[in-house]
């Protein structure tokens, strides 16, 4: 459509690019069912980058325009990146000076006017640094964040979408394995594990925690990475449960570590007789520990990637939630604001509301918010009432896929039509 | 109720006493509902032994009567095993003559008239057993196996309760990964490992296939403990995959053995740095191998026992055959049949249509029924079209549980109220 760069000033409607970033989600595509489906109402023609960041430095871009309101529409239920996600993050404009300039230049040939850059922390960076260099490069790009993590861990946003989406999948999954394994230990399976993402923060571990209601509920341990992993102190109380309940279902974040700062995993991580590495996690490495140390029939689980794509089993909260934010940035974005991000700010608990408010990506970018101390018990090893309160809204509300005659979910692969490229190739 | 033995002849109306054994599925409790609405139809009592066989033995009886027709309802959408399984095999009349015969002494002091035995090779011979065993101790009972294994590998029956409900969550759950796989593979995992139950059966890893169709969908590989595993041709597969796709998205039963007739995840059990073996599994090793032979970055899952409790994305068919063979078991026992058990028969498979025909219990006991030759690509690595008609009908249809207003599903916990019991305590 543009085979020569464009001269075009502010005067020019110009384009809107879209963008993914860092792990996926299971409602990351209903952010960009509504990024686009708000251009569509407003007339702006909306461009994707394949696989974030590098698919606008290799003016890989996708015309959005191609594809048809139904497929748009199953952005909304369809897990995984749409347009391709990355793991790339740009350095500082100094270091990375030769990479934002290919920037701003792809965003000139192609009249991109507003940057959209759905991710973590690291993108509301980048989103942030592109801001500030629009500015001193004369070319007028407005760049908004849409916030995305199933770690929960952004800044100033009272909570993330993806996140209440893999917290009801955690919480879905644990009580079932927990009636499991409480049928069978008698004979069978006295301790449980299931590792969960989250390697810096424990949000993810503490919504096991709404698997069950008190101390003989499952999960009976949950371990954080917080706070330092205390072995004498978990095996007590794994023993004292299995007494008590008869078995021990532990949910544990895959970033525990010991008090001096080794990971659980990578300490327990073994050899075999090949000579490899093997590649282990904190599950099993949990369960070797109970079977050496308390002679008891152990299982995990390690559930991975199912966790954080289960869009079977989203919360149809966190779905409003990353639909919301990504109205929200085009409105920002169409409004003239720059460097901001559209955050959700929680009105109150019970009953749950919440609004979109705007934050300033500085204070968004490169941090990270970690569970409060108050969220965890006294103990160490479970949730406070205080994070019941936070973390139940966030999983309410079922928002199943349709599911096609074959039983199986029908999930939306786009079109992905390349917008013609007019820029020479950039040497990365 | 029974504070003394009752001696009662055959003109008693006698009770039914229910067991399930085993792995627990997302269904059994539908096949336990079944039965106990059944009976309730009939006028029978219903008891339940607790824990299977083990409750039997020890006279650990649950009277059933005592739960709500909601109670007993909502058995349909609830996991796990409502009174307890237990992992007990019992060895031949003459090697176990003294638990026979107590089972015998416990049946006859609570006019236990009908057993009916939940469960899967192993449980249809227990039940076979304890017919033989009435007959030749002058005691009328009639003892019913109710098919379960989410392994599907009975023989006579088409498929086994249990197992469309873990194909479907399999099917499903590797779709999802795999769109999260292919939206990051330009800079993160190449390669995913989905690790699944089945150890001398290919049943559930065969489901997997249901994710994707051709060659370049998902699951590219599909690995089989009926064949040995090649690690050559595997890799070169993996190779040759990752070149054309970009990534490869693998499905492992965790029986897969080396020609030797190692099993791959012993093989590469390690040893960490505390002397500990290393509880591994195939994911972790195929995920070890890749890795080190093909320098390729990796992820793996090990869902364990969310797979056959996952009963928020149960198949609605395995669902109705679940409830079916429940409520024929019944109807066999109060026929007066013996040593039988309802199978399902498929009628046809397009339309899908299947009946519930009747079994001999010494055709099912101890036989193993594992993946056809003809279900097994000729390369050994995926699934053909003659798998795909059969195992496509087992995943159709949805039936999730009813969730509560706090996103979570409403499953539910027996009273479990006991029996009374009435006989010296078993030492067993």
């Amino acid at each position: 459509m543009h085979a020569t760069p464009k001269a075009s000033g502010p005067s020019s409607t110009g384009k809107l690019l879209y963008a993914q970033s860092g792990g996926v989600t299971a409602v990351i595509n209903a952010s960009a069912g509504a990024v686009i489906e708000a251009c569509r109402k407003h007339g702006i023609t909306a461009y994707a980058a394949r696989n974030g960041i590098l698919g606008a430095l290799r003016e890989d871009l996708i015309d959005t325009s191609k594809e048809s309101p139904a497929a748009i529409r199953a952005l909304a239920h369809t897990p995984g990146g749409a347009f391709g996600s990355c793991r790339v993050k740009l350095k500082s404009l100094d270091a990375d000076r030769a990479r934002y300039a290919r920037l701003i230049e792809v965003f000139r040939a192609h009249d991109i006017r507003w940057f959209l850059y759905n991710g973590g922390n690291d993108s509301a960076d980048t989103a942030l640094k592109l801001s500030q260099l629009g500015k001193a490069a004369g070319y007028d790009i407005r760049c908004i964040g849409v916030p995305k993590t199933v770690d929960n861990d952004l800044a100033v946003t009272d909570c993330c979408p993806g996140f209440g989406s893999v917290a009801k999948y955690t919480a879905v999954s644990l009580r079932e394995c927990a009636l499991d394994v409480m049928s069978m230990m008698d004979t069978s399976t006295r301790v449980f594990v299931m590792e969960v993402m989250g390697r810096h923060a424990g949000w993810i571990a503490a919504s096991a925690g709404l698997a069950g209601a008190g101390r003989d509920e499952a999960p009976h341990i949950i371990l954080f990475p917080e706070l330092a992993f205390d072995e004498a102190g978990f095996l007590a109380r794994v023993r004292e449960t299995v007494d008590r309940v008869g078995c021990c279902v532990i949910a544990a974040s895959e970033g525990i570590r010991y008090a001096d700062g080794r990971f659980v995993a990578d300490a327990h991580a073994g050899t075999d007789a090949f000579g490899h590495t093997q590649l282990g996690g904190v599950a099993p490495a949990l369960a070797g520990i109970v079977r050496a140390k308390l002679k008891l029939k152990t299982h995990w689980a390690l559930p991975d990637y199912l966790q954080r794509s289960a869009r079977h089993i989203a919360s149809k909260t966190d779905l409003e939630q990353a639909q919301a934010v990504g109205r929200a940035a085009v409105a920002y974005a169409l409004a003239g604001r720059n460097a901001v991000m559209p955050v959700i700010k929680r009105v109150s608990d019970a009953p749950y509301r919440w609004k979109i408010e705007m934050a300033r990506l500085d204070q968004v970018a490169n941090r990270e918010k970690k569970l409060p101390r108050s969220f965890i018990s006294k103990d160490g090893l479970h949730i406070t009432a205080a994070a019941r309160r936070y973390l139940s809204p966030l999983i309410r509300g079922e928002a199943p896929p349709p599911f096609g005659r074959d039983g199986m979910p029908s999930y939306v692969t786009l079109k992905n039509v390349p917008v013609r490229k007019c820029l020479p190739a950039f040497r990365d």
